[in-house]
């Protein structure tokens, strides 16, 4: 184990940053835990148009609990008076006498008093705001929604009427005026870089891709302002092919500005106005999430520092209210692609926020119907995505309010196992595995199973966090069993590699990259195995290619694993690079470097149904911080960690870290040998 | 078994009008199966106030699906245009092609198509009006929230994807302009009796219990306008102490009329005006569900005839959006008292959609995590709701839409059984009963075990409804083990009764009434014993008194299937006749003959605590309807039935039946001796 001491430095600047206590009695907006995140994941996903029609999930859409009840337990030096702010209709309690009506403010003698509210709400998430001087609305209140179940699984006290309370959930809605029901992403102006103007007709160019709402200014006329978004010029041009757009049903008299109905993905605009109709000019309101980079990189090489800020602005532009998949379509949050945003998110904002709530709308709540998103494999990411929190943050909390979720997800799991207890399709399940042709999904897949091991990890490491030992031994010996199965049928010593699927009765033939490169990075196999996998499989020009930079991310990640940074640099030129010199403003969601002109642009059969910026596409954001700069947690939230920096055919590289108001700077073997960091003035 | 030719008229009459089939190609809004049950219960379960605090439920609300997939595939013979009308933001496919935006008409060519829509809708039901020619909305379109989930237990398809497909719900929202969102109930205008004005206050008297919205007529001035509710004068005078109060908050410089803010039951109003304040008069808008009365009753003794009118309008007054408890508190849906308002509703509306709503509303969704109302035998009453509602409709639809959330709520209670099998409260559980002083709750009740047994057998045979054989086999068998258990454990040979309780391994002494009144007419106790326990217990005035005609009710029927019409003709007319001797105008939450003057008003350590309105008051409407009138359904959906008339020292009987514009007299024994039935003008 490699340290190196400015990196020691860098990670404990960053851990001052990630641990910093909240604000004592600092009021703000509390809720049930998850049902924010529910609602707001339902809002979301229903934004998607295609071609002008409304597309929403075809999964089942969970709720927030509708009746919530809140208290917590003060001990008052004096007497005081809080205001109290609710988003729905609600009693107030001291001590369990109701007080009359709705108040908007309630005087709390000295003394030990239980202060109680309880809201009903339909529309939004019950939520409430309280602000005295000790009396004040924060995650150490205890809220319910009257389960009457006796859990003790969670560890959770249940009080005598077997009701859980469970700490009341917050993010930063820390303004009384502005309640979880008003959320809404920032906006800022942008202009386009470029207008083509032709008759009726306005081209616009955003200069790259981009996200927010159209506003066509001076607008004048009766008719219809059809407006044609496109990633792509061609996209936006083919106005019977592009896969959003608007049509505007004008009537004005006056010139006026317009803006757009809904937030889309585009670079260029192609506004196409009815007979007699004008407009000055189109720009645009850019929306994202306010979130800063905690990470940066620079290197030697230029063509990797622009991959890695494509990436960052492809990894902005899809974290939004959640990790969502990309911006075009789906819009939706796909626990798969989510994973990978968790990932590089430790690597780039460190916003615990995002990966929860994104956790927490994916798995939305019980009965559990089918796997999440529909797939098999997107269940398994999300117990994975666990692991990876606590790994990095070493925030148990989430574990501990919803380690009954986990665990009904994981029951749900078990009991789809075919009688071998093997993971294999049933009626209702997508196996995707990826985009890729001809990959066979019939059987038990070894790549289901060994993401199925490695969930049942989690929920061993998760059931101890618990203090349910039972659990956690029934979960150990799963997961031990299972990786026993998965050597005993997939392993083919004459292939060296795990093959891809067990059907009929007996392992298949066919070896493909997906479970020999997990099997690497989640340390599955030996170490003559690895070499074996590499030669025969990742290193192994005859095993069928993965194109989505979906795939990847783990083929890489799998190298990388096994020291091969050099290789995966120029694979990263090659593949990253590759979109860029066909001018990528933003990563894409497959890229085949076989493909020519706009069939690069096409997918699922439709001339522009690829994406052009998709999360997934950002990956290098992961692979330059852990296997470049090296840095990973060996014990959660890196209490223990490893900085191996492996320049990997790179001359230097570098990290800025914002400490206050200055930027430290943090260069890994420089030129010259020097390791010291070196402040500087803001790096801009 | 007697019949006799009249009553058998009456009931083909009774029959043809409910089995009336829906008129083809008639548009109705529909939405998925219970959501809409679910939605409104909230709602009104949220009305709840107290001296004007809000007062929610104390268990878990469920909610809404809130995306919803409808279609139906059509065969035209002609091209047609629907008109669509929707709750919600939609999508429209003809043939899985989507429609641009959100359509208000469509075009189907001839041919066979099918019309699919999808609805997002977060503050009410997702649901659809469609209008053409013959594409038309109605119960035979399929919904699903996309489950995913194979499920055959139902004896529903799934299609491939698993999905389960259920038909769509409706209930008579006839009307494109009144989606289900907009219900209410209906109102009517009505006056007071009496005013009283002393000073700044009215005392107002609408000489009898009644329910809506008090209107303030010439309201002027500045101040708090105070509205004191009272079901007893008693009540509305103690501003101190009254259940339920109003505080406008009035600004009025000219005479205005204005409305109270939320509905409330009273029969005296006490109006409080501050200083300078006045008003001209106080009215008030009656609330009511607009539903027939089916079922009369007439008899030679007036005080009966008084009771049955009194208990008719008890039972209206609780028969609103759903069947609840009380109008003045609890305005819930409670399953124990609903229970018997579906027992009445068979003899006096024959609603089957107050029915299925109540049962809708009380299940809620899965998971189940309490019992219902938190109630054990509220869970077990729902059950047995479902087994008669059965029994008198012959509707098979509910348990065939709704078996899954039949089957996860008895796993639900099987997993809460003992060691031995039994039924005992957990933490969580409220074992109820009755209201009754002393009544001990520990250990396995005698009363809970009867209430799963008879559980145990709706299952079975609702399994065997939906062709579930392997199921219906194992409620089967675990119904009559239990059986056994029950005599095995509380039969007591000395005391020829059913024991209370078993504590500690062993059975207590103690008789109560509950399991016993129950045994006879489930019909779980042989000849023999039902004759011993008719004279050690229910003929017993050592065994504790029952005080609530919650459980008068199922006394009285007991004693009534064991043939003691005359002895149960005394007890009304003694326990109900003894209320309206009271001066009651609506029959009571608790009667105790032994209490005097204002304590009749207090329950729960309250002054005016106790319900003056209450359903389960009103069962002589069922008691008169099937043990004198004798009407009953020997198999399902009165395919064939009894009709068992019994005096029980009434003189005679009739009932008046409405068939189209006439009424059909019916007789039973008349002094005359005459049974054949008089047609006269309508009955007035």
């Amino acid at each position: 184990m490699t340290t190196y001491r400015n990196a020691v430095l860098l990670l404990l600047l960053l851990m001052t940053l990630l641990t910093a206590p909240a604000l004592a009695q600092k009021a703000t907006w509390i809720w049930y835990p998850g049902d924010f995140e529910i609602w707001l994941g339902n809002k979301m996903q229903n934004r998607r148009t295609e071609r002008g029609s409304f597309l929403p999930p075809f999964w089942k859409l969970d709720n927030h609990y509708v009746l919530i009840d809140f208290h917590k337990d003060f001990d008052l030096t004096e007497a005081e008076v809080a205001e109290l702010h609710v988003e729905g209709q609600y009693n107030v309690k001291i001590d369990g006498k109701s007080l009359f009506g709705y108040p908007e403010r309630i005087s709390i003698p000295a003394g030990k008093h239980r202060i109680s509210l309880k809201v009903f709400c339909q529309n939004s998430v019950p939520a409430i705001f309280v602000r005295g001087k000790k009396v004040v609305s924060d995650t150490s209140w205890l809220v319910t929604f009257e389960d009457k179940e006796w859990i003790d699984q969670s560890g959770k006290a249940s009080d005598q009427s077997g009701t859980s309370w469970l700490n009341a959930a917050a993010w930063d809605f820390d303004d009384a005026a502005s309640p979880p029901s008003a959320f809404k992403l920032a906006l800022k102006a942008q202009s386009a870089v470029k207008t083509v103007r032709q008759g009726q007709s306005l081209l616009v160019d955003f200069g790259k891709e981009t996200f927010g709402l159209v506003k066509l200014h001076g607008l004048k006329g009766k008719g219809i302002a059809g407006i044609y978004y496109g990633e792509s010029r061609e996209e936006a041009l083919d106005t019977a092919h592009c896969e959003t757009l608007d049509k505007l049903n004008i009537n004005l008299n006056t010139k006026a500005d317009t803006l757009s109905p809904l937030t889309k993905a585009f670079r260029y605009v192609n506004l196409q106005l009815g007979p007699g109709m004008s407009a000055d000019s189109v720009s645009m309101l850019y929306e994202y999430l306010p979130v800063e980079d905690k990470g940066n990189f620079k290197c030697s090489d230029e063509e990797i520092n622009r991959i890695y800020e494509v990436s960052k602005y492809t990894f902005h532009l899809n974290t939004r209210e959640f990790f969502i998949d990309g911006i075009k379509r789906d819009r939706w949050i796909w626990s798969g692609d989510a994973y990978q945003s968790y990932l590089m998110n430790y690597y780039l904002l460190f916003d615990s926020p995002s990966v929860t709530r994104t956790l927490l709308a994916l798995r939305g709540k019980d009965p559990v119907t089918s796997h999440i998103n529909t797939i098999m494999d997107y269940t398994f990411y999300w117990f994975m995505g666990i692991h990876d929190y606590y790994e990095y943050t070493g925030d148990q909390s989430f574990i501990k309010q919803f380690y009954p979720r986990m665990k009904s997800l994981m029951d749900y799991c078990l009991s789809r196992r075919n009688k071998d207890g093997m993971m294999e399709g049933m009626a209702g399940d997508w196996v995707f595995v990826d985009w890729a042709d001809g990959l066979s999904k019939q059987g038990e897949l070894s790549f289901e199973q060994l993401l199925l091991a490695r969930s049942l990890e989690t929920m061993a490491i998760s059931a101890k966090i618990v203090n349910q030992q039972a659990d956690a031994k029934t979960y150990h010996l799963l997961a031990e069993e299972l990786k026993q199965k998965i050597f005993g049928k997939y392993w083919n010593e004459d292939k060296k590699a795990l093959v891809h699927s067990f059907l009929n009765g007996s392992p298949t033939e066919n070896v493909t990259r997906y479970a020999n490169m997990f099997g690497i990075f989640f340390n599955y196999f030996s170490d003559d195995q690895k070499q074996q996998v590499k030669k025969h499989v990742l290193m192994n020009p005859e095993v069928q290619k993965i194109t989505t930079p979906y795939m990847r991310f783990y083929e890489l990640e799998a190298l990388c694993a096994l020291g091969e940074q050099p290789y995966v640099l120029k694979e990263m030129k090659d593949y990253w690079g590759g979109m860029l010199k066909l001018g990528a403003t933003s990563f894409w969601e497959e890229y085949d470097p076989a493909r020519k002109g706009s069939e690069h642009l096409s997918m699922y059969g439709r001339p522009y149904g690829k994406s052009l910026c998709h999360a997934w596409g950002a990956s290098p954001i992961y692979l330059l911080g852990k296997y470049y700069l090296g840095v990973k947690p060996l014990s959660p939230g890196y209490e223990t960690y490893l900085v191996e920096p492996v320049l990997g055919g790179l001359k230097w590289m570098a990290r800025y870290l914002h400490q206050k108001d200055r930027y430290v700077y943090i260069a890994i073997p420089t030129a010259s040998g020097s390791a010291a960091p070196k402040v500087r003035e803001p790096y801009g």
